[in-house]
């Protein structure tokens, strides 16, 4: 069984609602783009690429029911610029929004308005072809380069924060990694950080690893340096919010300790990214600005308060890994790069693996 | 005002419930030796140092109520072999009471009943008496240190666990070190991780920081090398479970996370200790059994789940820090130690710093 966060079938859209994870699986009906900016808002659904699919998909579910009338590119701009406003920092969403902007300007030149929104609707059901189809091929070129080191054995994982299903059009980035492995037969385990303060490990990795039953383990943030001594850790994979021109990855914080870890203990270390979350515009991670969230993540947990009243709280929501430390390279959609070898593999300077 | 944990007068004890903290503030009563073991089972008291005081002022509370009878050494042998039993990796309950066991048969051979339980009494009493003021002399030598290092400046110090009041007879250990530091204006903060799974970084030690107004800030315990890479800080002080003869340290799981991250950026990494956590009678770190607990630890808080159902848990308790990589020193009543001086400082062979 594969999991579905997002179904999507043509001029119907259900999504997983992921604020009653992990202890209800209940399907949202998204029926507008209005429905489906309340559900960014509120965070049923969440991880930047899942945010573009579910916003386009919504318009998509619209456009098919006639929405725009006789100018449907007006409606179209502005069901864009709502779905934009809705999580403003998830960069997937205003990228998506341009192209298809652009797109739907571009064929309102020659086509009539019935004819306009068959080709947005394409468009968009393309988007989410691709997107699942780039996850599966990070996935394989992930599993392989893995794999290419210990050319018999079963392989052991270790995973922070959540990159599957839940965060993506689908498959997944790093768990699309482990997923591809366990495809093979070759995934003995994959350990799975509980990722404070948001626990998207212990909610989301661990519902994702025990719906497809993906042998899975459990541990503390503060477990993984024992977990690499102790338990034959083969790899250490990551996702990615923003891989930039040297290599220098902005990911959940905590990835930074863990790629430290894994270069002390002589495990490779890989982030997994699609090339769309790759920015060559930023030198280095110098340049990333670190979002810093409420203390109330970490004070309380569901509104009940777990720490001493009145202490200060430093809640920084991402961190930076330098290139130097992503020893095992950036897996993406065209192969597995060294990060000094990124630029120019998405330049097209250099072919995959 | 300095936080009372452990209330002892002659005939009662009462001991500051840690299940219950940071929200209420509750004395619990502990009338006899099966109530010190619950508390100590079930973690209403903790910390290796608070668990040895605790089961020895329980068994000197049976005993003034004349526990035992005619033949107090069974009683008391079978006391402390139940105290011992409650939480096998705390190395100083182990030590107490073999200490105590031999002075109670020697004592035994020249002394009544009643002047036995007197002398085992005031043995133990003393112990409570000599704790806290070897928690003083550590906290004094460790600020000390790390004072040497930066002659002028205020220090940021980062440190893990509950280690203070709550964890100690008194005063306290790492945090003793840290309320040295503040006590004589030099500290400009602590960082305290929250410490997964059990949280006594974001309920105890944060409640005694907040109590006692020295400033500090909480973070997860992901967030550790980012604060190390960030915010200047002098020095990591942690706590200790056990010492043994080459150095290698075994303290609550994380520590050997933070002391890699501690050594990639070059920050001196210190264990305090009383002589009393140091055990000599083991080589090496391998030879240490970690206490692997209950996976439900992980997967509630308060009763309340937090982790997808069905999912594999792995929960070690504690981890061991090789002794190469605790490049500040060792901590002690007796002076700040490298690892390599350990075995010499502690069998006399060494003088005090």
């Amino acid at each position: 069984m594969t999991l579905e966060a997002i179904r999507y079938r043509a001029g119907s859209l259900q999504i997983l609602n992921q604020l009653l994870l992990p202890h209800q699986t209940v399907y949202d009906e998204i029926r507008s783009v209005q429905d489906a900016y309340e559900a960014i808002k509120s965070m049923k659904v969440r991880g930047a690429p899942a945010i573009a699919i579910v916003g386009c998909l919504s318009l998509a579910v619209e456009l098919r029911a006639g929405a725009g009338g006789d100018d449907p590119v007006t409606f179209i701009r502005e069901s864009l610029c709502q779905l934009t406003s809705a999580r403003p920092t998830a960069v997937n969403m205003g990228r998506a929004a341009r192209e298809l902007m652009e797109f739907a300007e571009n064929e309102s030149m020659e086509k009539n308005s019935e004819q306009l929104r068959e080709s947005v609707i394409a468009w968009i059901e393309d988007m989410l072809e691709r997107d699942v189809n780039d996850n599966k091929k990070i996935g394989n070129y992930g599993a392989q380069h893995i794999l290419s080191g210990v050319p018999r054995d079963s392989v052991t994982i270790l995973t922070h924060c959540n990159t599957g299903s839940l965060a993506t059009a689908g498959y997944g980035t790093a768990l699309g990694v482990v997923r591809s492995l366990h495809g093979l037969g070759r995934l003995k385990r994959v350990y799975c950080t509980e990722t404070r303060p948001y626990n998207q490990g212990s909610r989301l990795t661990a519902y994702e690893a025990v719906a497809e039953r993906i042998p899975a383990t459990l541990i503390t943030d503060s477990m993984a340096a024992l977990t690499m001594r102790e338990m034959n850790i083969t790899a250490v994979v990551v996702g990615a919010d923003r891989v930039v021109a040297n290599g220098d990855t902005a990911n959940k914080v905590g990835t930074y300790q863990l790629a430290i870890a894994a270069k002390h203990h002589g495990i490779p270390f890989y982030v997994a990214a699609p090339s769309t979350s790759c920015d060559l515009s930023l030198e280095s991670g110098r340049d990333i600005i670190i979002e810093v969230r409420p203390p109330e993540e970490l004070t309380s947990i569901n509104g009940v308060p777990i720490a001493a009243p009145g202490i200060e709280v430093w809640n920084p929501a991402f961190d930076v890994t330098p290139h130097q430390l992503i020893t095992g390279g950036i897996i993406t959609e065209l192969g597995v790069f060294l990060p000094s070898e990124l630029q120019a593999a998405l330049t097209g300077r250099l072919t995959a693996l």
